[in-house]
């Protein structure tokens, strides 16, 4: 069938909906999922995710044609060391990492000759729920997937990557893998770190019982993302580092700028401000509907 | 019936949806709008939320039982000092503003000879839109709202005021002046100011139409609150400075300190400021249900 037999290590959230995607489809003829953990690769055969699994990478990937690493990306370079010498020399190789340059690094120094076959992806989707029990193979849809290729990438490969992506229902755009890092920093690294930080501040604070129980429905969404996996994010903040802290320093200055208008109570800058970031996202959000 | 004549000073969301919920269960003899804007009261009467409107507020709170001023809080000293002398002496008056230290104050020095009568309040209800169209009577269902009762209140103004949002559904709190703008300062005025510096962050990077297309599911939620109006939030900001530089400033510390740990790859310490904020939040929304 279209993808032939797909290997999925580490499957969560992102490898379990992808895998559900495609077999709903019909789209693959096997799919077996690889993991350290036993009894989590027998939950997801037993919810139908996945039609068998290894705990063994070199076993999990010998027969594979996609192979799609969907695990933490401080797991990522492990991974590719286990992959090198064990993929067939015609499989393609991508994963779902939410920083790339950090990726491709780790792709450079072990996939060795594998490089050609690895096109590194991204899918813009997730909840704040991770674990493959939170796994549904609409996840993907309607949603974007950036790849970053690389100039060694044999463009066959990267027509694969693409395809595979597109027929989960979602979006694929193509980017540098800088611009995804700057681009991913501010739109979903930056909000998620704010909001681990307000969670924080206001859990740290004496009256904190009383304080969340009058944090009403807009601090609800807006620490929303702080529920989302620890690990994750703590390895996010760490492999899109250099990004992360520039958009952070960005952030601070703006922030600052506020705090000054309050102190100062300027009045006309501060509804200014307020004003052009409504502005702003009432004008960006709609268009997206 | 049970609350007499009704005078609402701002017919709005806040003030808007008041009248309809005490209205739809038929518990005022009438109602009267009061604003400048004659066209936006005419709205509000076909609209059904008020039976008649004045834009003199020395007439339309004349025959009043109670009257509430739903202005935002710039305009509240205004409104303060053209109700003395007005209204009745057994009228109660009360307020909707979301912080009370700076109505309270304005009230001491405007209100005079009613600051008996006069009972702060401040529903914790509200969207991210405004105005009288957006009103609707279930607003305050289940919601919470905080009386901040002055030492020199009348008792059964304080009474009345609690009863009239019980009425509404909601669940009625008394806590001191102070102490509220500390709580609203970190669950409500805090989140506002750091989402709105956020899109203006966003807003002004030179890539900012692509950004924005990649702003996902968790930024826009994240967001929404970016939306409020704007010259609510300023005089929000102004109005409960104190507090809001206090509890930014802390913020700004333990966000200097999350980047600290990224900039020094400190992955343990990363890690845990994200899982105890995850597990507060989970803890305190959870029970909330």
């Amino acid at each position: 069938m279209k993808f032939g037999r797909l290997c999925i290590i580490g499957v969560g959230l992102m490898g379990g909906s992808l895998a559900r995607a495609l077999r709903n489809r019909g789209l693959c003829d096997s799919v077996v999922g690889c993991s350290r953990n036993v009894e989590h690769l027998q939950r997801a055969q037993k919810l139908g995710v996945i039609d068998e699994y290894e705990t063994d990478i070199a076993k999990a990937v010998q027969d594979a044609d996609i192979v799609v690493v969907a695990v933490p990306l401080g797991s990522m370079p492990a991974i590719f060391q286990r992959l090198n010498g064990h993929v067939r020399k015609d499989a393609v190789i991508t994963d779902v990492g939410s920083a790339k340059a950090s990726v491709v690094e780790a792709a450079r120094t072990y996939l060795k000759a594998h490089l050609p076959q690895f096109v590194p992806g991204h899918p813009i989707a997730g909840t704040e729920k991770s674990g493959v029990e939170a796994s549904f193979a609409e996840l993907y849809q309607g949603r974007r997937v950036i790849i970053t290729p690389l100039p060694e990438n044999d463009p066959d490969a990267v027509e694969r990557v693409q395809d595979m992506w597109i027929q989960t229902g979602a979006t694929v755009q193509s980017m540098s893998v800088e611009h995804h890092d700057e681009v991913l920093a501010a739109t979903s690294h930056l909000p998620h770190i704010l909001a681990y930080a307000l969670v924080d501040t206001l859990a740290r604070m004496s009256d904190r019982d009383e304080i969340f129980q009058y944090a009403a429905g807009g601090f609800r969404d807006f620490t929303r993302i702080a529920s989302s996996d620890p690990v994750m994010w703590k390895d996010i903040c760490l492999s899109n580092r250099e990004a992360i802290l520039s958009i952070l320093d960005r952030y601070k200055t703006d922030l600052d700028l506020l705090r000054s208008y309050i102190e100062h109570i300027d009045a006309d800058k501060l509804e200014s401000v307020f004003r052009s970031a409504k502005d702003a996202r009432d004008r960006y959000t709609d268009e997206q509907r």
